[in-house]
């Protein structure tokens, strides 16, 4: 079995636990986190302050990072490649070259196999991109998310005066997504716009809520955003899931007369859960990774298919060629 | 520049030749043919005869074999791995295991590397079905194939009595694609019917030769079938191209709350040009696989995204992740 120590147990902790939990051939070595273990209820799994990770180096086969990529994950990952091999989902776009040279580092020092920057986006998304794109190399390649829930917008609207509770959502456009499937030109700053879901005080000013969402710096203002105000029963009801849901299209062609669409989309009811699933899966290929001795930091576009399933070599033959 | 080595001619090696000219780190060296090499119109590629292949083994980096399963790669690919590095597409089902593991002796004892079964299916859907499955565990996978020209199909029909021309498309089953994708038990054995174009000569029984076809062994007899009868014209323009279609869906569930649809589809204008750029691409990767000195016989599960790609790391973590 293989053996998976978990940093962190928010929604994707939880999911991490629950992901190991089905595959046939890992298990929860145990749970670390910054709180005290004892107020900690988790599905089953052990419970060790974070700072005492190091007892247990030779105890763990991975492990899975799923902390913050701004609070956790640049300082820990390099620290923790020392002495484990380790998974993390880094996604600050701009640094994550500087992230992975800095475990990189690290990990080859010490003969840690490490994989940064894995999730659906980046990570599944990523190796998806990467083979479309160098087989069909005329052509142009386009993502599009949602309709999903961003957290991050979600909460700064829930502090504006007079609400309740927010939550937003991004939404593909249609329009564009058809249009440029038929190899057509669209203006790429019109792929998405925000529908935000909020529930009002009683006596709150509605109008003054909207002004106030929309003038958010950063999050909303100069972004197309539709507020949506809603009853807080229809809030619990209706918008309680952290769905996600996310599309890679390429559209090339080989002549002049012959073209290609390729659509890749995911809808996920929890995008939590799914990441989770996810990163379970790359957590057994870096096992395999290291089982092969073979060291350093690697990203999605490092890892063949083959690592990342439990199945033996003749059933993969049967099931998948 | 990496030197690739064609082996046939036909719509395949056609393609192939096309997909090396728009990679910028890959030029043809030869075609090799069985035909008389001065009666092989090229696309400014030389031409030699297939018999005096290892006279230039020094000179080609990746042979892409495009001859038939049946045929040519079960008996040359073993062959040929003693001398090169080699990409074949070999799809007989139920002797890939073995195929593979006849290669793998041969490529191992000589320093070489073999990706064997590649293409679009095998091979990049098996890639995709491989990362499917290992993240979610709990659900089902299903592919459907067309609406697409099915070339055996459309060769035996165009051989029975009063047929001039035939072609016939798979097409895949709509109400079962949407089901399964609503997570609905679908009767898989009817996933697909056929279409079957056919311009019969001017007097023909049209009676006959509908049950003619219909009762092909193999082929048509038994399975769903819709016979169109059509003019010359309307066949050349409406059904000259090598068009296919395919798709994987996977539905899958991480709780009774959580479900989750992947679909993978792609559309495409050439059957043909399409497959060779996805064999041209896996050139690419056991060039870079051989470059360090991974030895054997692999699949496309065997295969890291990046290794297909002719972009550098920089650019590639910049654009994909």
């Amino acid at each position: 079995m293989i053996k998976i120590g978990i940093i962190g147990y928010g929604n994707l902790g939880k999911g991490v636990e629950l992901a190991v939990s089905k595959q046939p051939d890992m298990e929860v070595f145990a749970i670390f986190t910054r709180r005290d273990p004892e107020t900690v209820k988790t599905n089953g799994s052990k419970v060790y302050n974070y700072d005492t990770i190091k007892d247990y180096k030779d105890d763990i086969d991975v492990l899975v990072h799923c902390g913050s990529s701004e609070f956790d994950l640049r300082e820990q990952t390099p620290k923790l490649a020392q002495d484990f091999n380790i998974v993390d989902s880094f996604d600050m776009h701009a640094i994550i070259n500087e992230h992975i040279k800095t475990v990189d580092k690290v990990a080859n020092a010490n003969n840690k196999t490490a994989l940064v920057s894995v999730g659906w986006d980046p990570g599944i998304f990523s190796m998806h991109k990467t083979i479309i794109d160098a087989i069909l190399i005329d052509g142009e390649t386009q993502s599009f998310w949602g309709p999903g829930i961003s957290q991050g917008h979600s909460n700064v609207a829930s502090k504006v005066d007079g609400v309740l509770m927010a939550r937003n959502y991004s939404i593909p456009n249609q329009a564009n997504i058809d249009a440029f499937r038929k190899h057509e030109t669209i203006d790429t700053s019109q792929n998405h716009h925000k529908e935000c879901y909020v529930v009002a005080e009683a006596d709150a000013n509605l109008e003054q809520i909207e002004a106030d969402i929309l003038n958010i710096e950063y999050y909303f203002k100069g972004s197309p955003t539709k507020i949506i105000f809603i009853s807080e029963e229809e809030m619990k009801t209706n918008h309680s899931k952290w769905a996600q849901a996310g599309q890679v299209i390429r559209v090339a062609k080989t002549s002049d007369e012959n073209k290609y669409t390729l659509d890749f989309k995911m809808e996920l009811d929890s995008n939590p859960e799914f990441t989770s699933s996810v990163l379970t899966a790359y957590a057994r290929a870096v096992y395999n990774m290291h089982t092969r001795k073979e060291y350093g930091a690697f990203t999605a576009l490092d890892i063949r298919p083959r690592d990342m399933s439990s199945k033996d070599f003749d059933s993969l033959v049967k099931e998948m060629l």
